[in-house]
């Protein structure tokens, strides 16, 4: 019903600069709902139903056996998708690693072995002879050629990669780009985007992924987050397709989606119970049923285990940035700086959005819509020069993102060896000044980065930002303590300042945790991800109180966290989960009344007028009257496919014979198709005096499509989820900037 | 509507013996709904809203100040609770600790110190002087005296302490026994109990879960889940009723409850993440909106931290029972045992909910009933004797359960001593007996003691019995190995047996963690609070692979966990969040139909004639229809105070004066009273065909008290909640057990 028209052309303009849908390739389309769509949940929970009745209703043993089937082909997928997704996740690590290390050099008796695999032969202390730099292989003997050299192939490979993935991207899997995370929200909530979900896009995003993070470009890791959730729903939807339960079935297939979003998330930071908290929290995915949660579960764990079997890191290890503190204590005092750090975090992560949002509205409407792959090369050419070419003092900004937040999250080991200097006392300034310049650096080239054309995370170079700002707060503490190691604040310090009380490598996971706070408004499932990604877990308290700290700040600037942001941009049909307040609203201000409906008229429509009505709406529904006495609802699809039936057995009568949905009908058999079946079976009504704010939530809970407002029986109006979604995301500056037609086209 | 009185009958069959309400000790009842009702969540949103908006709608500065205010009382009474229940977790630790070694020995300078803090002085190796043995104290020399007086005293206070614990809660908070979460997950579902949440059982609750935990029972530990978080509720209850905004609204003041719930478990286990997830996967506290669990994690953060801060262990850790492993990694072949492990504990999690519920069959229904404090000391006694006087060797069930537990989970560390000769090589086989021969006593003993006159708990007793098992199983694989060190089974292991490979204490949190699995058949939040009370963060994937295996065989035996088991036999109106499933039924099957419905006829009734109906019927509220044809609903409530209203202005004319609901009235003005007002905004309306698994799923998303089915306008018959909890609850056997009038009663 509705605004549904604007909301196609929404998406035609979305991603192809000439209104055209763009080709879906490997696009299978839905047996029911075109592209765009919202799927109804009740609808497709009752054809489930009927058909679990139909398998256990079959005679004798088929009629146990059957059912379990079903029960073992679902596990079945969900397992495999668990193995499939950590396997991914492992080889694209290695993938990245080599890449990554091919911009400097190569293995001289293998060129498949990255630097670490190919040294792994030599003793500590001795140099690696096999790993040849490009300038070594060459033989180039003069240092300034040698860096010349060196600088030439690193950037040039840089853009190398990410112009492929780009290129990949563009040509192959349109919608391989970016995260995904804002767009899978949309589907889990009911949103038909199948085209996002081939096995193409699996591909070239993974490709295309392993492609830009080893490009060096500021976003996100070699199994970050979005990406890998992406994959791991292409990648259960591409094997739920061999079974028809899933196949015809949208509701079943997005409750596979969600065990594959929790087994992605699980891979991406060797989280398996932050990737099932991700989906409860961010992507609101277990809203259906609680079956699924325990689904995505086994899938968390399953894709954990097999991540871990192969072992990318060689570490043995599910945690990818161990962390070891001195002591596991924490002092009272501290909780000045990590609240700092907490407010900093809400501050600048909503910054980041907003500036983020601007750089995408910018991109929209200028040039660089039509170049985006330049677009790529030409950000990707700065990041790799300002990284390699700047003062090579600034090394924090040069090596991977992972390998930097690795670093700044380990305490100082005189054991270990020094990293870049970071440890040494008398450099404290130079430390602190290094490290919020790359800070500003990630987070202006992560605002711009995060949105172009090639498959992208936020969520470590969000870390990385904040793994800065936390260290250097760390070290500034360290050296207030040093200075002052008996004043009363550090009371609870030992008197002696050689002795270690503040570990600024914990202040880096504080930070760490702040700017995500401050950028994805998550709680819970952040600070399980973050203590399951460091091992912190006697410091939760702390990274607790950060994130509520961050969270809250960042709530006083703008509501929305940035997936929520996008997902406004792009128009999705898409219902935030948060609690919505009415000014004293009712339904009758939110519903469509009667009179702007499309109503069929009971007894009155003929089979002709019906498919032309039909032909003339594309909306998902209509509801069916008799003399404003509301008979109840249609669905196109039901009615359609009545419709074609119909005319197979009498295409001739069409004009004259009237269409007939209620038990009271006055004409004569005869002259009357039956298409009471047709009708649906659970339509909510309500009153319209409801108050908006209960209409809005019965949205939200029961994920509903429409709802109808009768009184007496009488038809007063309707609602639909994409007029609850307007509602919603009424208050977001930019919503649907990015679904319109951008300025310079449309001019 | 419907079935109420017969709920209102198993209310006070419930918990006194002679078929009266008791009377609730300094209880303030609530402004609408009398205990045993449930309460209507849109109607209680709907009033908070309008309070909202006339807040908002003041003028000037009050109109910005007064809604702030209310939020800040909000975080006020959250904080406020998180900081007390982590104080009154603390002093009961320290108070259970001292009153458990008094039943040994009293320290000589201070009468109120414990055993460890009376030696504190001591240095290590020194023999402690403070701190005297009873037979110390009495100077008696012979051993057999001694130990014949250390045994009277021993079983003498056990007995006073549980004895005094049964007396309390007999005399002066009838509901402060048991673990108090079946109550509060009704409670949080809609149900109306505000005598389970006074003051009073606040203090007894707490009170005598100490004497009870030091006496040495089977159930739970000082700080066990369930009766800390009835603790925290009542707390909560107590400071909520302070502030207008919460007395008046029972919605919001569920929504405080369900924070505090997440403090509770929060300090109970040291565990503030696990706080959270509990209440939302095993409470199902967050369902009514999305801002509630923002509350409990901030009150989950406050306790824990105000836990630490008390600190009433000395170890400045919020970890209870840390394990530290030799090494992190674990091997392969080690999933046998742990698989096996799950099994187990699925079996015997199942065996215990299935005897747990038979003794409290016969409980009930035998002379037991009538003498609760006999049974509780009689049982105390048995414990005790048994733990004390056997066989000094069985010493595994004569120290607290905790202790017991933190030595379980404990590796064998050559440098920090040998707990009871658990480490020793050479007595396998004893230890493995002692080990199940432990695990056997204290099954029994579990299943028996909860269910009794006084607090307890079942998470730490489960734990126990768990622990055991795992240990014996470990210690089982560990001599396998031993035995055949170079076996291809163990060739990921060293081939030097001296080498250590297997850690038996981690066999036994794997053991609690299936043992837990079984019981309770939570999923996530119990794999967290396990690894938050044990810090085993690198082991998290055996702990989800063991908890998923005893979920699932335990859910074969049967569904529901203990929980869910004491709900049904109470008969609280509570809904399962588990999937429904019908066979084919719709609306129809369910609904009462409109014959059986109590309705009032709109234009007919006279003000002296409703007031009769509402009299005679002690239903939630009544449907109005015109002529069959559905008006609209209007609840007791809020009929009963228009109509209260009325009498004042027209006190003579009650018998004559007609009332209307409707806009269609065709009643001369001057005979009919307007009730329009009194109609209910947001009441569901569905057409009787909707299957019923939707009906049963729309009661759970939305927590709602009725649903009315109409056809066309025309009223067809009317479903409440309880109807739906019947049907929720109709495959446990022992439904309503317990909330009938026992056997040898009404006979």
């Amino acid at each position: 019903m509705l605004l549904t028209t604007t909301h196609y052309d929404a998406e035609q303009y979305e991603l192809t600069p000439h209104g055209s849908l763009p080709d879906s390739y490997f696009h299978i389309p839905s047996a029911k709902y075109p592209d765009g769509s919202t799927i109804d949940w009740l609808q497709q929970d009752a054809a489930e139903r009927e058909r679990n009745q139909a398998l256990r209703s079959e005679a004798g043993v088929r009629g146990i056996l059957l059912p379990m089937l079903e029960a073992s082909r679902m596990w079945l997928v969900v397992i495999v998708t668990g193995i499939g997704i950590g396997v991914i996740g492992a080889c694209l690590d290695i993938l990245v690693k080599w890449l990554a290390d091919i911009r400097e050099g190569w293995c001289s008796h293998d060129f498949f072995y990255n630097q670490v695999t190919c040294c792994s032969g030599t003793d500590p202390g001795e140099i690696c002879r096999e790993w040849q730099t490009w300038s070594q292989h060459f033989g180039i003997k003069f240092i300034f050629l040698q860096s010349l050299l060196q600088a030439f192939v690193y950037i040039a490979l840089a853009i190398a990669f990410a112009g492929s993935a780009a290129v990949l991207v563009k040509a192959y899997a349109p919608y391989a780009f970016h995260t995904g995370i804002p767009e899978i929200k949309a589907i889990l909530g009911g949103y038909v985007f199948d085209t996002f979900l081939t096995p193409w896009t699996l591909l070239i995003k993974a490709v295309g992924l392993a492609l830009t993070v080893a490009s060096g470009l500021s976003l996100g890791k070699e199994a970050c987050c979005g990406p890998l959730v992406h994959v791991a729903c292409c990648m259960v939807n591409m094997i739920a397709r061999f079974f028809k339960q899933f196949r015809n079935n949208e509701a079943q297939k997005r409750k596979l989606l969600a065990a594959a979003a929790a087994a992605g998330v699980s891979v991406a930071f060797g989280s398996p119970l932050g990737g099932v908290l991700f989906c409860l929290e961010e992507l609101d995915a277990f809203a259906s049923e609680s079956d699924v949660m325990w689904r995505g579960f086994v899938a968390s764990a399953v894709a954990a285990v097999s991540l871990q079997w192969v072992d990318p890191f060689g570490t043995k290890k599910l945690v990818l940035f161990q962390v070891t503190f001195v002591d596991d204590t924490w002092r009272a005092f501290e909780l000045v700086p990590w609240l700092f750090l907490g407010v900093i975090g809400g501050v600048l992560g909503s910054l980041l959005i907003r500036m983020n949002v601007q750089v995408a509205l910018y991109r929209r409407n200028t040039i660089l819509f039509d170049w985006p792959v330049l677009e790529v090369i030409g950000i990707t050419a700065i990041t790799a020069a300002i990284s390699y070419l700047i003062h090579s003092k600034i090394v924090f900004s040069r090596v991977q993102t992972s390998e930097l937040v690795a670093n700044l999250f380990q305490e100082c080991d005189p054991t270990k060896g020094d990293y870049h200097g970071l440890c040494n006392p008398t450099a404290m300034w130079e430390n602190v000044f290094l490290l919020i310049l790359t800070a500003c650096i990630k987070f202006v080239f992560t605002a711009w980065t995060f949105g172009m054309k090639v498959p992208a995370g936020i969520f470590l170079p969000t870390i990385a930002i904040g793994a800065c700002l936390g260290r250097a707060v760390g070290l500034l503490t360290q050296g207030l303590y040093r200075a002052n190691p008996t004043s009363w604040v550090f009371l609870s310090c030992p008197p002696d300042p050689s002795v270690r009380c503040i570990s600024p490598g914990f202040y880096a996971v504080i930070g760490a945790s702040a700017m995500l706070g401050g950028v994805t408004r998550m709680t819970i499932s952040l600070v399980v991800i973050l203590f399951e990604l460091t091992g912190a877990l006697s410091h939760v308290l702390p990274i607790m109180i950060c994130v509520m700290t961050s969270k809250w700040v960042g709530d006083a600037f703008n509501m929305d966290g940035i997936y929520a942001a996008w997902i406004a941009m792009r128009r999705y049909p898409w219902l935030p989960h948060t609690d919505y307040h009415d000014r004293g609203e009712t339904g009758a201000h939110l519903m469509k009344p009667l009179d702007r409906l499309v109503v069929i008229q009971d007894d009155k429509y003929t089979v002709a007028e019906l498919r032309r009505l039909l032909i003339e709406n594309n909306y998902h529904g209509f509801p069916v009257v008799l003399q404003n006495q509301f008979v109840g609802f249609v669905t196109r699809e039901k009615l359609q496919q009545t419709l074609d039936d119909l005319t197979y057995s009498a295409p001739d009568s069409a004009e004259t014979t009237k269409c007939s949905f209620s038990h009271f009908s006055t004409l004569p058999v005869g002259n009357r198709v039956d298409l009471r079946e047709t009708i649906e079976e659970a339509i909510l009504h309500l009153r319209k005096e409801v108050p908006q704010e209960q209409v809005v939530s019965m949205f939200q809970r029961l994920n509903l499509r429409q709802v109808l407002f009768t009184r007496a029986g009488i038809l007063e109006g309707m609602v639909t989820k994409r007029d609850v979604a307007n509602l919603l995301m009424s208050h977001f500056p930019h919503t649907a900037a990015l679904s319109q037609r951008p300025e310079h086209l449309s001019a």
